[in-house]
């Protein structure tokens, strides 16, 4: 069993190898890669993720599965053996169950529906997308179609980033946010709006990184481990367990940009930082979902990023950072600026309240659209009418309603919205959580300490990598399933605060 | 015949989109990898070539390679899928005929004797490395003799890095430059020696950079197709044929090194750069051999970058980037200083003319040992005896001795020195024929304009990749064999002049 157990883990390092390969090939194309190397770079990213897929759908994997599986069934659930086999069969599932035709049909979709949305955008063409979308729910539907027995079609999507989790509960969930979110956006926005102009003066480049770098090594980022370069859209990558990469972006008419990116990317690094060295070459060895995933950057961007305790230690650092722009400004001021809630058409610009309403609205005409109960054709006006009645406003046109970014014209409907609000909804569960057990939290925040939260995070969380799914991270942290309550109490909380609710 | 072609193609992209993957894996080490990726980085490239090797070794690469002979042989010698089977064919024989375990034990013997070298150079230890160089010649006598028909046991790995090149010929064209070297290394050691002080002043690293950068513009350097970076060892590297990257370093005590070894990786980029794209993703989509792409580097570097006329142009420009260093320097002064003559111990430092005589002490060494008429417990002193006979001059230790560089103790010895010597030769060659079709060259390189040169080295050399081995390529330009005459000549022309003899 030992030896079968080596072939496997030896198949599945070999994996990881390509997969960082991968990773590192297209942090070189958003990062260093001068023009001319596009063309090839794009062939090299598919040849070995073919490769990378070859190797994990061999039967062989599928044969060490079958004798390993006796083995894993005899050992305690949390061992990382049985948690290594569990994990790698549904991979093993995902990735032999969908034939190749359909991938390679899905792949090559993609990149037309892509091309097609680049250029009907800014022509405000819907027309254009409506057959290139159908394809998509139509693909994704034949996707979901390969996992048999779910409970809406939608689920088998949604495992494929956030394992376990349900359409329905989901729903459900979002459903409970949305009725105490909307009635809160009102709320603030009924009041006078904050002034946030002391952030949109000119701030050079090479302080604001320099800020953003000194507080996420505060915050327990490993630059022996890592490094931060500059992309168009800010992200985060990894090669290896030790070489966890962030990247930004500067506007340097906006404070804001780059240094709530960082700390938003550097707390998915922290995330990928933190977990077990001894998974390193497995599958276990990454964040579990894309819910745990962004609980992680939002918590450290927004709970501790946008808290006044923060700002209490680093606002007197970042005046001196930009004493022309700031010595004048108080930090209530300026505390206020970085949390002012306001209704808007961009998803990607919204602030902390009115991001989630954003989210689900995406989620919900998802699933329709997979159900089949609603049409692609009609799926421009369901848009304007949802954002009617979630947020009060109607887009003038569909640049800034369907057509506003590039998720479903990547060929994909499905999956790919809950994790986002997901994760804020665990920020405060896991936040909450830390504070239980280290009251002193806050006031170390409030020093510019951020120790214990990070070790409990890291001990809670991080190092589990993909070992327990967010489900069973939030009934081994909480003891119950996943609620809204901590959520909606903190942004009570803070924004009842700031707008004197 | 077509669809057997286009397999053997499809499967030689693949193992092109590999190598690209493996020098960016490298080049990312060399560049912005944080130290914690290192152990993980390795098991990459690791995983990688031997995919890369796997697939090139593929018994199914041997048997379309037999369908297609009979093709190739009825096309004309220079047709491109002649090329493409004939160039394949070479590197498939080259990689079946060593035996896996062969290659496996030659692999960790080379990490193994690595490590020792880098404990015993500091302690002047020899004796440490001597039975893991023991074992190196072993090793490399067992990869040679892989290679049965042979003329010289060194020939198989002379074969490696120069196609076609011989031991023997080789070496009686050394001893030929040799006995023209060491009397005109003597004559000009004569004489008093250059004053290069004003190489030696503190100049800041940016204007370095960008005065390099703006020259390798001038020469054709392509920065939409590659870039540079910093890097410990400056090296070139290329991911496809629009992305040939070069790095360079500098030292703010000295002007020479981030200038020349910018001039010299661009001229080794120049060559890439100007392969025919349609050879992207093939075998053929490389230089041809070590000594034709160091002929290039050193071209640019030395017969260009270091000529009087080059100067004449770009002087000026230097003057304005570095006035308080060089404003009172005159032309000539500095021009002797870039060109300054001295006896040394380490090949790594030495100027144009002693150079090859440190490379052709190591090529012989080589050749004694791998023949058997040299013991390694010999080397030492016979490394003393030729430093002696040939440059003047002992060494006091083995430090700056037998163990001044890695090479030897990167586990191989043969045929990594000779393509040193054979480029400066060869750089000669390809530099009078350009002339002898443009006589306007060097007046064009005194003005700072270096498109004819380009074109004619683009035309008759680089657009064929390895289409044609070195000597084909020699006999294709000059219509006769390789001959030292022009690189004495040239030699002679510039430090007779430079030295008054």
């Amino acid at each position: 069993m030992e030896q079968k157990l080596q072939e496997l883990k030896v198949r599945l390092a070999e994996i990881n190898d390509l997969n960082g390969a991968i990773a590192l090939l297209n942090w070189d194309q958003a990062t260093y890669m001068p023009p001319g190397g596009a063309a090839a770079r794009g062939r090299q990213m598919s040849t070995i993720s073919k490769l990378a897929h070859t190797k994990l759908t061999d039967a062989a994997v599928g044969k060490l599965l079958d004798d390993l599986q006796a083995y894993a069934d005899s050992l305690p659930y949390d061992s990382d053996d049985a948690g290594l086999i569990r994990v790698t069969r549904h991979d093993y599932e995902k990735a032999t169950k969908i034939p190749p035709q359909l991938l390679a049909d899905f792949y090559s979709h993609s990149a037309a529906a892509y091309q097609v949305w680049t250029v009907a955008r800014p022509q405000n063409d819907f027309a254009a997308v409506r057959p290139l979308l159908e394809k998509s729910v139509d693909l994704s539907r034949q996707i979901a179609e390969c996992f048999p027995g779910y409970e809406h079609i939608a689920d088998p999507l949604i495992d494929f980033s956030d394992q376990g989790m349900r359409a329905n509960t989901v729903q459900t969930l979002f459903a409970k946010l949305r009725d105490q979110l909307v009635p809160l956006a009102e709320a603030i926005t009924a009041q006078d709006p904050i002034d946030d102009s002391c952030l949109r003066q000119h701030y050079p480049e090479t302080p604001q990184f320099d800020f953003g770098i000194a507080a996420i090594k505060d915050y327990g980022y490993d630059f022996d481990r890592g490094r931060q370069d500059k992309t168009h859209h800010p992200f985060m990558t990894k090669f290896s367990l030790g070489d966890v990469r962030i990247t930004t972006r500067a506007n340097e008419n906006n404070l804001s940009e780059a240094l709530f990116s960082t700390l938003h990317e550097a707390g998915h690094a922290l995330y990928e930082q933190g977990i077990n060295m001894d998974f390193e070459g497995s599958p276990l060895a990454e964040g579990t979902s894309a819910g745990v995933h962004e609980s992680q950057s939002r918590l450290w961007e927004n709970m501790v990023g946008r808290s006044l305790n923060f700002w209490q230690h680093y606002y007197p650092k970042l005046q001196a950072a930009f004493p022309q722009q700031l010595a004048t400004v108080p930090l209530t001021t300026f505390y206020k600026a970085i949390n002012k809630v306001q209704r808007s058409l961009i998803r990607t610009d919204a602030d902390e309240v009115t991001y989630n309403l954003h989210v689900m609205i995406r989620f919900d005409l998802e699933l329709a659209l997979l159900e089949g109960s609603l049409a692609v054709k009609d799926l421009p006006e369901a848009w304007h009418a949802r954002y009617q009645s979630d947020l009060g406003m109607r887009a003038p046109n569909d640049i800034d309603g369907v057509l506003q970014d590039v998720h479903w014209y990547g060929g994909f409907v499905g999956g790919a919205f809950q994790g986002y609000t997901l994760g804020n909804i665990m920020s405060a569960l896991f936040y909450d959580q830390a504070v239980k057990a280290h009251p002193e939290i806050p006031t170390e925040i409030a020093a510019g300490q951020f120790g214990t939260l990070h070790t409990w995070l890291r001990e809670n969380i991080y190092r589990y990598g993909r070992k327990f799914t967010a489900n069973e991270l939030i009934e081994r942290t909480t003891g119950s399933p996943l609620t809204i309550e901590p959520y909606m109490n903190y942004l009570r909380s803070k924004f009842g605060s700031i707008y004197n609710l």
